[in-house]
């Protein structure tokens, strides 16, 4: 069996100066959204050969090999057939969030966010003067589709997906994404389906992209990207897909923002997409286990619930019953249990009295870091049971 | 002495699909603003020990030491002294004139752009409905510093030039600077200046950045980069340099866009900035002989003054005397020489019936190509001759 190698604390926390940005030496990190693991060799490999054989030159349709792994990959992985102009490489996800709003929405129109959510799929609307509504999940993390057919208006143009959630960790099933798209045909609207955390999905659950079921292609633009499950950050690539019309206005928008992504980066994406299966499949089998390692800590807290996440790697528990306000549990955690989190409260409606916990490291990283939590969680709840009694 | 591999014209049409898009197999591209050399060895060497050693993470501070590099280099190349808080990184000098814009425009604000320029330097306050008005520079290619004052009016917030010109090729002297710098003073503008080709000027012309004369630095945005000069258009990066409140602006429109430009080419940015003067000063004086050899046949041509660009890796000769509309003269030239070359219109107020050919290319090439279009433009001269007889 293929491994990923395991980092020590000390390598995360020399490697990834954002992710470790102002801590003091004894506090774990399980903050942003940064994988710990290295990326696969491949992607080194491929990268390595661009640099020597002189592939770092412009690309403005995109690197053909890219376009074509992507394409295949569409195809096998995500049931999409798409054509080569139907896909764009964007600067990380972060690029295709704000280019489909960009050239999706007029000012006055409106959006419907599933929420918590990624924080620029809530704010990036706004800013192009759209109206956003926050929509919030079930309980279970699910989609409340009622509610979100009630908070259609005739301004409505977009529905707002991110799948597997972040921060939920929820991945939505078939069906729940079939009656989304009911709504979404019903109504004559676009989806945008963020799907970054796709092959992170946890106890056998399969990963379904939206853009795959009938009907929905022509009204769906989807995000991709590699950041995240190939330990890749500062590498902005990634990929956004949709009918040809909308990447074409997509392409001309970005060509005056940033002319296009790093051909390297290119190339060095294409070679995750050929071999990488393997690393992903690692990935998800353990990070499955560090899942359940933590959850079991979490849900040792007398008052707690802790929900198992479906996919991605984030566990995103309801602290607020030992807590008033909502940013009070991330900073007590950082202070009592030198671990940082972050605050629920930025994740939108839904999101308050949560934290959100990254568990993208090496088991043994989490597990002390679980112990941390936990024990400074049973202090705060000891402190609280003893003022109540 | 150190040199600078001279590729073939089979490698670069292989290495450069962009430059050679769509393209017969008998043309010479001289249209795309690339370079035809490689990279600088010591910036390969970053990149794949940056890949190598796990340095491809987040880094949303911009990476320390290209940071420091760029600090030392405005200090000992530009003689701006700057702190660290007063550059940001940018997915090269397209994302820097985007930010430029959009942190300090208004809509219904004015700016003046001297022309003929860089075309996004002029469309881009257009999409943020700031109203434009080109002043073009004198029949030299220098500052026509009364028509600037003339086009002042009560909205104007803005002058921008780029510096040495893109595609003129002229190198602002100290003393037209600081005239334009009393204007920018008097009225209270702020300065946009685009130096990307600040490394490439001829006959021992230095290059000042107007952010280095008194009273300038406060009110000047200037943008830097790597992808042209050291070819490297493909890897996506450069800088901009200003006061921190106008940085941290920009930093914030970024993060939103594409969170931060790539960590592995920042890390061979600042590789070029501590390593390769040589090869920039290897370029300069390589290309100051491949303009004279360019120019001198160009001047063949009865009826066509071709004029020596004082610095950049282009040549805009006036062919206006040999055709009558302005995009004639580059579909001929495509046509009979076998030479792609840029239209001038494309380039604002005073590029019509001009040419910009790229000369970024090895002797060989460019006389190759030179002969091409003097026989192609002799050819036509005669035609019309004949024609006027």
């Amino acid at each position: 069996m293929v491994s990923v190698e395991m980092p020590s604390l000390e390598e995360i926390r020399k490697s990834r100066p954002s992710k470790y940005f102002g801590l003091e030496r004894d506090v774990i990190s399980l903050g942003l959204a940064e994988s710990d693991f290295e990326m696969p060799r491949e992607v080194k490999e491929a990268m390595i050969s661009a640099i020597i054989n002189g592939r770092y030159h412009y690309e403005m349709n995109g690197v053909a090999e890219f376009i074509e792994a992507a394409r295949d990959k569409l195809l096998r992985v995500n049931n999409i057939p798409v054509e080569e102009g139907e896909i764009l490489p964007t600067v990380g996800v972060m690029n295709a969030i704000w280019l489909t709003y960009r050239v999706l929405l007029k000012p006055g129109e409106h959006v419907i966010v599933v929420t918590p959510t990624y924080p620029p799929l809530i704010g990036r609307p706004k800013s192009f003067q759209a109206e956003v509504t926050e929509v919030k999940t079930r309980e279970d993390g699910h989609l409340d589709l009622a509610a979100i057919e009630k908070a259609l208006t005739s301004k409505t143009k977009i529905i707002t997906i991110c799948n597997p959630n972040n921060p939920t960790g929820t991945v939505y099933t078939r069906e729940e994404l079939e009656r989304l798209a009911e709504i979404a045909v019903k109504h004559d609207l676009y989806v945008f389906s963020d799907e970054l955390y796709e092959n992170l999905t946890y106890d056998g659950r399969k990963h379904v992209s939206i853009a795959s079921l009938p009907g929905m292609y022509e009204r769906t633009v989807t995000a991709f990207g590699f950041t995240k499950t190939y330990g890749m950050s500062g590498l902005r690539i990634g990929y956004v897909v949709a009918e040809e019309k909308i990447i074409r206005l997509m392409r001309d928008e970005n060509t005056g923002i940033v002319i296009h992504p790093g051909t390297v980066e290119q190339i060095g994406a294409a070679a995750a997409l050929r071999k990488c299966d393997y690393y992903t499949d690692f990935l998800k089998n353990y990070l499955e286990r560090v899942r359940n390692r933590l959850i079991a800590e979490l849900n040792e807290i007398p008052g707690i619930f802790a929900r198992l996440p479906e996919g991605t790697f984030f566990a995103f528990p309801d602290l607020s019953p030992l807590f008033e306000k909502d940013e009070e549990a991330a900073e007590y955690l950082l202070k009592e249990a030198k671990v940082l989190v972050y605050s629920g409260n930025g994740f939108g409606n839904g999101g308050a009295g949560h934290v959100r916990i990254n568990f993208c490291s090496p088991l043994e990283i989490i597990e002390e870091a679980a112990v941390r939590i936990r024990n400074a969680l049973m202090k705060r709840y000891n402190a609280i049971d003893k003022k109540m009694s």
